[in-house]
C-alpha cells in the first residue's frame, strides 16, 4: 500500500487539546487528505463550524466515530440505543461523512449470544435511515481484549457474517489492524470482505499492556505486520483513507503539535509499497 | 459441572509466598484433590521433595505448567526450545505429572506465520519423549491479547488444527476460560475437542485491564459465563480436575493464606450443577 499525504486520514483522538476545526486547518497545512471526527468533539466545535471547515480547506472526512452500543439490559435501553444511532447518521449526513463506524457495544449479564443478536436487530433497524441519508455503517470487529467493555463483535469473521445476514449496501466493515492482525484468517477474511471494507484503521501492537483502551502504539513500533496487511487490503481493491487511529495516554500527555506531527511521521516511515 | 473439593485443583500461580510443598499440604488439610505446579517454583523445593509430598497426602499433580515458547528467531534457538521441552517432559515424569501445558511462544519479527509453523515442528520433535514418558502435551490457545508477548496459538480452532495436523494421542488442548470465552464459535469448537480436553482452568475477565498478564478474576467475579463453558466441557465428557488459575495482582499482593482462601471460596460458591 503505498502512503500517499493525499491518503492519510488523521483520527482526532490521537490528540487532546484541538478542535475539530484546528485539527482540520493542521491537516490541510500538511496536505493531508482527510480527518476521522469524534462525535462529542464535533459537537463541541459545532457541526455548522466544522461542515465550513471541511469544506473551506477541501478536507475530507474519511469516518465520524462512533454509533453502535447496541447491547442492553432493557428493551426501553435497546430502543435508546437504536435512537442514539438514528441521531448519528443524522449527524453525520450534517457533516457530510460517508461512514459512521459501529462500535457493538458490550457483553451483558455473561450473555455473549443476546448481545450478538441484539447488535443484528439494532444495525436493521437503522439501516433505511443510513440509505436515506447516504451514510454507510461500518461494523467494527473489536479486539476480543474489549468484549466486556466495548463490543461483542470480536471477530472479522462475526463482523462479515452480520455484514452478509443483514445483505444491504450500506453495511459494511471497518478495518482495524489493531483489532484484527492476530487472527489466523486474517487473509481469507479480508479476501471474503472485497468491496465491504468502508473504512481502514491503522495503529500498532505494543506490549506491555497498560490499559485496554489507550496502550496502542504508533504505526511501526509494535509487532502488527502493517505492510502485510495493508498490501491484502490493497490486493482486494479497497484505494480509500488510510485513517492513523492511535489511543495512546503517550500520545495523550503530548502537546497536540507534537502528537500530530509523531502521527503524520510514523504514517510518512511506513514505507510500504 | 459440579464443583467438588476432589476435583478442584489450585494452580500455584494464584498464590505467593509458599512453596510448592507447603500449597500441597494446605491442598490436602482442605480435603482439595489437585494442585497444579510451575517448574521454576517445583525446582525450588526439589523434585524429589515435591513428588513425596504428593504421595504421601494423596494430592494429584493436575498439570505441569509449562513447556512450549517454540517460536525462535535462529535455528539454534529452536533447538534451545526443543531441548528446554524435553527437560520439561521429563520433570512432568519425574513429578508424576501426566499433562504439561505448551504455552507456545510470541510472534517475532511480525511473522505470525513462521511462528506457528515453529509451533508445529516443536512439538512433532517432543511428541516420542512425551509418549515414552507417559507425558501428554495440552496446547493452550491463549487470548489474542498475548500473541505478542506469549503465544501465536490464540483460538481454540487454531489449537486444534495443531492437534488434527500432528494427529498423536500425547496431543490435545488445555482449555482456559480465560483465553476463549469470547469465541463465537466456542460451543461448536469444545464439541469438537470432545476427547482432546487434557486440562480445564477457570478464571475470570474482569475490567479494566490493567496488565495483559495479571488482570483475572477469581471465578464469578466475571463477565465470563463459567457455568456455561463448565457444561460444555462437561457434556463432551470432561471429567477431570477444575484447574483454578487466577494471575492476579490483587492476589499477588495478599498474604498466601487470604489468596488461597479467596481462591477456594471462588471455587466453592461457583455453585453451578
Amino acid at each position: 500500500m503505498i502512503h500517499t499525504r493525499e491518503r492519510l486520514s488523521v483520527n482526532e483522538m490521537c490528540i487532546r487539546g484541538w478542535s475539530s476545526t484546528q485539527l482540520i486547518q493542521r491537516c490541510a497545512d500538511h496536505g493531508i487528505g482527510w480527518v476521522a471526527l469524534w462525535r462529542d468533539r464535533v459537537r463541541s466545535a459545532g457541526v455548522d463550524t466544522v461542515r465550513a471547515a471541511l469544506g473551506a480547506t477541501g478536507v475530507g472526512i474519511s469516518s465520524l466515530c462512533r454509533g453502535g452500543m447496541f447491547t442492553a439490559e432493557t428493551l426501553a435501553q435497546e430502543q435508546a440505543a437504536i435512537d442514539d444511532n438514528l441521531r448519528a447518521i443524522d449527524e453525520a449526513a450534517e457533516l457530510g461523512a460517508s461512514v459512521l463506524v459501529l462500535v457493538c457495544g458490550p457483553v451483558r449479564r455473561r450473555d455473549l449470544r443476546r448481545g450478538r443478536r441484539q447488535v443484528r436487530t439494532g444495525i436493521e433497524a437503522i439501516i433505511d435511515r443510513a440509505g436515506s441519508c447516504g451514510v454507510r455503517l461500518a461494523v467494527e470487529p473489536l479486539h476480543p481484549m474489549m468484549v466486556a467493555d466495548r463490543s461483542v463483535i470480536v471477530t472479522l469473521r462475526e463482523a462479515l457474517d452480520v455484514v452478509d445476514d443483514l445483505a444491504s449496501e450500506h453495511v459494511g466493515i471497518a478495518l482495524d489492524t489493531y483489532h484484527v492482525f492476530w487472527d489466523p484468517d486474517l487473509a481469507r477474511l479480508v479476501d471474503e470482505a472485497a468491496g465491504r471494507i468502508f473504512c481502514y484503521q491503522v495503529s500498532d501492537w505494543v506490549v506491555p499492556i497498560s490499559d485496554g483502551l489507550s496502550s496502542r502504539g504508533l504505526p511501526g513500533e509494535g509487532h502488527i505486520d502493517l505492510c502485510g496487511i495493508g498490501a491484502l487490503v490493497e490486493a482486494v481493491g479497497y484505494s480509500g483513507p488510510v485513517e492513523v487511529e492511535v489511543l495512546s495516554d503517550r500520545l495523550w500527555s503530548m502537546p497536540a503539535e507534537a502528537a500530530f506531527d509523531a502521527v503524520v511521521g510514523s504514517y510518512d516511515s511506513l514505507g510500504c509499497c
